[in-house]
């Protein structure tokens, strides 16, 4: 069993030992009403770290900048940039983006390749590396500067995301701190999302990659906004040590302490990325239990996530579960219709695949709440998954038909 | 070449030589203006038939009971209800099903196994099997029955979708005539789609088969309204032979031209179901060009008629063209971004993955019409498919947030 997890109250990735944080109205966002658009996460310690990165073939630069610096093992710090995705702009774009990895250096006092670079927002416009170049000169370098990169990299997102949890390592207290900008374009496969992950735990480097990757399959791809999936997607975490531990691998008593804080981090921004999906009012949680092993429990509790017709019946509060069984029935799990049994916040409402009995207007004032949850057991084995997902509103139409222009 | 492919005006499934319809109002549809909702499509002489059913694993029993009797081979006649799916009502779904093909077979003077059965509208309702009954006796089969028939399908489609072609085959006139339902639940295999296709051609049931198979490839199968498929999708196509044509097989002369006239058919639905899409103000054709091959071509332009982000876009008039670029690199495709060509509506926005100067308020003007054609071409070599969508409006969110309540 992990030792105990605490949240530290308003804890960002500044809470962890050794991390600074900074950032500056730049000039490159112009349709949020946060202005902050120019930020850095820097580690006063070299790191370990690990990234993963989105899968799509058309990959911003910034993306192939930043992996080529985390495979070269010596980043410790994060410059992030709002408003401009840096994607399809030709080769330019993976100049701007060295570029950009340099400039921080030169302020921080590192090489280019000890900096990672991401970007967010608007797909084909170059960035303004002139007014860039004065953006770094204004960033302020904090010990709880935090909470102000969160602010610096949202773009429709509506509020900052961020969480950090304290725990025990070695007789020593660790923490893990992490971010998050999400709303749209979100979805497996780490959709536009871009989340750092900062521990003042040492960590072995492969350990960490490997954690990174088996927590992000539990938390950032079971989430889905609209089942698209950006150009910039990016997740990295760093670890610099500070908190003097011996430095855990997979034989180390403290591995599942620490995984369970990098997952509970995680499944948190996971969570409030889904909640604060663009236009979204509610946050829906699906649980499959009961499927013939994780996969296809998976499987089934992302398809119910991200249908269309389920997101819009929730925006609703209609318990229209036919939909339901649509989805999971076209999700490829392994599924006998005569075996499903379903609820929603707590309440039955099918059993054995046939409809039972249940009080409509009580269901539907429960889901008029916030937070639905649609909880399956397919009655087969013990595969068990959770997604999260967003109500889909016309709020959602009327800020993607509008976003350019 | 095929020969020549002539449209029939006012054309329907009972165009074709020996096929009757009719429908009535059986009282199971209670959404909807149209109100009629039971109907029938009856050949007067044998057929050979073809289907293609949902691959949902969750499936009407209606579907299960066509199956049957479709491939028992001896199917003439087809009963559709709309406004119950009957889906997710246990056994009783199956038992209804067989007495929906007994009932029109007794009206009809053929064996349950002569007739085909199909179900749409909400999942989780038994049907009103007495109300059926009545309905069945009300029913009037006509020459000219295939515009009530094409009624009797709807749920929330906005209209009516039917059409038939004329051709030559063997030196005899023959026609193919098709009707389809649509408009939510539309996705590739087969959504929530009724498609019916009569010919008075004779065709051999094997080429029947394949050629349906590969028809719907290039025409249902390209379609997508929503993402979601529906538990009850069928496409049948019954060929009587009343034409007086030798029997068409994949050797005949003859069965190019019936290849292409029913792909016209098909194609025409196709685009008819997306134009008419829940809360669709647009129809969206994808034509990708340059791929590396079909399958490759495929799967960018259905990504692209797919993407929540893109159909947005396009509800605004909104050249966004990074969300295409975006949706083509999740596509699985194989793409190089610096090849990419993008037109909207002929006109070029991008070129080798990079922005050109284009008259902004020219392509949002082009962008108003009800029809917007995006064209990429993707210069690898000589693959191309066409996928048809529709935008997503705030009117999709308002039908589907409250379509039981």
């Amino acid at each position: 069993m992990a030792g105990q997890i605490t949240v530290v109250e308003g804890g960002s990735v500044t809470t962890p030992r050794g991390f600074q944080a900074g950032a500056t109205y730049a000039g490159l966002k112009t349709f949020a009403e946060d202005k902050l658009d120019l930020g850095i996460i820097v580690s006063e310690a070299a790191c370990s770290s690990a990234g993963i990165y989105t899968q799509s073939s058309i990959k911003s630069p910034s993306v192939t900048v930043t992996r080529e610096h985390i495979n070269g093992g010596s980043v410790r710090a994060v410059v992030v940039n709002a408003g401009i995705a840096n994607c399809s702009v030709g080769h330019q774009g993976y100049l701007d983006a060295q570029e950009m990895t340099a400039l921080a250096g030169k302020k921080l006092g590192l090489e280019s390749n000890q900096v990672a670079v991401c970007s967010t927002g608007v797909i084909g416009v170059e960035l303004p590396m002139s007014l860039i170049r004065t953006g770094f000169d204004q960033i302020q370098i904090k010990a709880d500067g935090g909470h102000e990169l969160a602010r610096a990299m949202m773009t429709t997102d509506t509020r900052p995301k961020e969480v950090a949890v304290r725990f025990e390592v070695d007789g020593k207290q660790a923490h893990v701190g992490g971010v998050t900008k999400g709303s749209g374009m979100i979805h497996p496969n780490m959709a536009t999302m871009l989340s750092f992950i900062t521990t003042d735990a040492a960590v072995d480097k492969d350990f960490l990659d490997a954690t990174l990757r088996e927590v992000a399959d539990s938390s950032f791809n079971m989430m889905t906004v609209d089942g698209d999936t950006s150009t910039n997607d990016t997740l990295l975490v760093l670890s610099n040590g500070q908190a003097g531990n011996s430095t855990i691998n997979s034989n180390s008593p403290d591995a599942a302490v620490f995984k369970q804080a990098l997952m509970d981090v995680c499944v948190h921004l996971a969570r409030e990325m889904a909640r604060d999906g663009e236009g979204a009012t509610k946050l829906i949680t699906v649980e499959v239990v009961g499927a013939t092993d994780v996969s296809n429990a998976r499987k089934a509790a992302r398809t119910i996530a991200s249908s269309n017709l389920v997101k819009s019946a929730v925006a609703g509060s209609d318990p229209n579960w036919g939909r339901i069984m649509m989805a999971v029935g076209r999700s490829g799990a392994v599924v006998e219709e005569s075996k499903i049994d379903l609820f929603i916040n707590g309440v039955c409402i099918m059993e054995e695949g046939k409809p039972v009995p249940f009080h409509r207007d009580a269901v539907v004032a429960l889901m008029r709440g916030t937070e639905i949850t649609l909880r399956l057991n397919l009655n087969l084995a013990n595969g068990e998954g959770t997604a999260w997902g967003c109500d889909l509103t016309e709020e959602y139409v009327i800020i993607n038909s509008a976003y350019t222009t």
